[in-house]
């Protein structure tokens, strides 16, 4: 009864966060060390999906949101430029520049596509960066939102090296996602802090991640029996019982070989231990395991309605993450046409599925 | 600085509520007179996409949400059926739903595909319905949620037909979309009802809607002076200056021919005032109007920090976009290749813009 009343909310909730996280993780991978923004409020899904996905990228690597309220409720750095707005407010660009480097000269950041990037912001902005040094100051950067950001990027840096201020970071944003970044870097681009805004709070690309939740057993006359959900689609069929899920880790190389599920009351996988993986639809792949760890994946949160589990920080949480994906080779990583990652059910498991599709057959005949 | 205050969570609010109506309305054109179900919950992106979506469903022309909260929030008609898990904690596909029946003997939509849809689960609601009418009640519909959704619901239909039952309706899910349905349609699926999650609640095919929010006048020195943002892309320049925004009905047919922009000091648009409608990148495309209406789409809601405008009820608003829509030729609401509907501005907002643009060529040379 518990678990049919949290049903939808459990879904709603790791399916989106899951499905940001997953994409910003993405994102990070092509982006490397350079820095990533979160900038994606206006374009979310409502107000939730705003705070919880600036929380959810931060998790997969974004170093910064300009979402105040995630900021403030879950200490996620918070970084931003001024509006175009703002320049259109002040009689010339010059003057909207000048006034806000002198009210944060610490933090400035220049929006410079309001009129024309190359012949009014850049130089507009030069001029801004030669007022701060007059103040002991330094700006911090330019940010590009308009137009090829390849070919701005690459001018305005040979401009600001030619003033002398190798020190200016150049920010870009514009409809960016992995693939973007991955084009414009493998094109010289000279971007040293990326933007991302509705690609990555929606994921464009795929704007759903399709997470169940499905019964595998349940009490009948005081005993605990495995139910089964049956599908003409045959990947939609559940596996019947409740499982363990292992990862197993080769000892030799410290990467992730596959992910393990089992009955609780089979043998653990454990270093020893030869472990069969298989794919029961093509029988040619399988293999034997044996110098291994096994993780066990699954934590108990809450017993007897008690929560035993002490939830991690956001920083452990994040550090989770990105030890998680050093353990996986970058064959499976990478976004274009990767390598499958294995998930095997023990011959078990995979005996009780059968046996319960071939029981519901006959009694339908 | 109020404007900029909130400018984030109105583009937020606003962008996300305006795709889903439009979503929800494609799909509500394509359905006709079937009920239209809201199912998205699990797989909205967050809790407030779910509970404001079903409310932008509702106002496109859904029938009710499985979403209790927006029913509890906005009076909006909850529906739904038992989950696949009912069905699995019993011995058996009949107890479970006879279990059900009893229960709520009014409301009654049994799930028929937890085992096999036609083997199974559609003998086992007729069982359920034959049960029900014994009490004097009548089942209310089967519900189809994977498979091929055609033949199922052409082949349950003849059953429910055979065993007396044509009142028992036929409602299906399984990611539909204004595609799918059309399809179905097309191909004589027997289904009444449409439940329609995922796709429509993430609005999935375009995930975002590009609204944005540019200043367009400013005061200067104690005098309002209107301002540009200019763009490497065309479409993106902004028309500078405060307007005003009619929709002109043309008084023989009633439809819709355009909207037209103006700046408020013009002679507002109305009956015998010659309009010219004109395509300033295409000049052949123009055209002048005479017998028609001119309808303002602009209504103040705050006046001097004063909310001077009644909130619309929930009803209210979904018969507005039952009227607009209908003042609209379907040449410009068919989803594949319409005919684009023309949006005007007056030359003398044209003409302001060309001026601006030069004036800031000339100041960059």
């Amino acid at each position: 009864m518990e678990a049919q009343l949290i049903e939808t909310a459990l879904l709603n909730f790791m399916n989106f966060q899951t499905l940001i996280a997953t994409k910003a993780s993405r994102i990070k991978q092509v982006a490397g060390n350079d820095m990533l923004l979160e900038f994606g409020t206006r374009r979310a899904q409502e107000a939730d999906a705003a705070v919880w996905g600036a929380r959810a990228a931060y998790i997969a690597g974004f170093d910064a949101t300009s979402n105040m309220l995630a900021g403030q409720k879950f200490g996620i750095p918070t970084k931003g430029t001024h509006a175009h707005s703002w320049v259109q407010s002040f009689a010339s660009e010059q003057e909207a520049f000048n006034t806000y480097a002198k009210v944060l000269p610490d933090f400035v950041s220049l929006l410079v596509d309001t009129f024309d990037t190359l012949k009014s912001g850049v130089p507009h902005a030069i001029e801004t960066a030669k007022m701060l040094e007059s103040m002991g100051k330094r700006l911090g950067s330019i940010r590009l939102d308009s137009g090829d950001l390849a070919y701005l990027s690459i001018k305005a840096r040979k401009m600001l090296d030619d003033a002398g201020l190798a020190y200016v970071k150049i920010v870009a944003s514009n409809d960016l996602d992995e693939n973007t970044i991955f084009n414009l870097k493998a094109q010289g681009a000279r971007i040293d802090t990326w933007g991302v805004g509705t690609q990555l709070i929606t994921a464009s690309d795929q704007p759903s991640l399709g997470g169940v939740y499905k019964l595998v057993e349940h009490e009948m006359d005081g005993v605990i029996v495995p139910t089964i959900k049956i599908s003409g689609n045959p990947e939609k069929v559940t596996t019947p019982g409740k499982k363990d899920v292992y990862r197993i880790i080769d000892r030799v190389t410290g990467k992730a070989t596959a992910d393990y599920i089992c009955f609780p009351d089979e043998e653990k996988p454990h270093d020893g231990l030869r472990l069969k993986l298989f794919n029961p639809q093509h029988p040619f792949l399988q293999k034997y395991v044996r110098n291994y760890d096994a993780v066990s994946m699954l934590v108990p949160v809450f017993e007897q309605g008690i929560q035993v589990y002490e939830l991690p920080s956001l920083d452990e949480i994040r550090d989770y993450h990105k030890e998680q994906l050093a353990i996986f080779w970058p064959e499976y990583l990478r976004k274009l046409n990767p390598e499958f990652y294995r998930i095997n059910i023990s011959e078990k498991a995979w005996e009780l599925k059968q046996r319960m599709m071939a029981e519901h057959m006959e009694e339908e005949e």
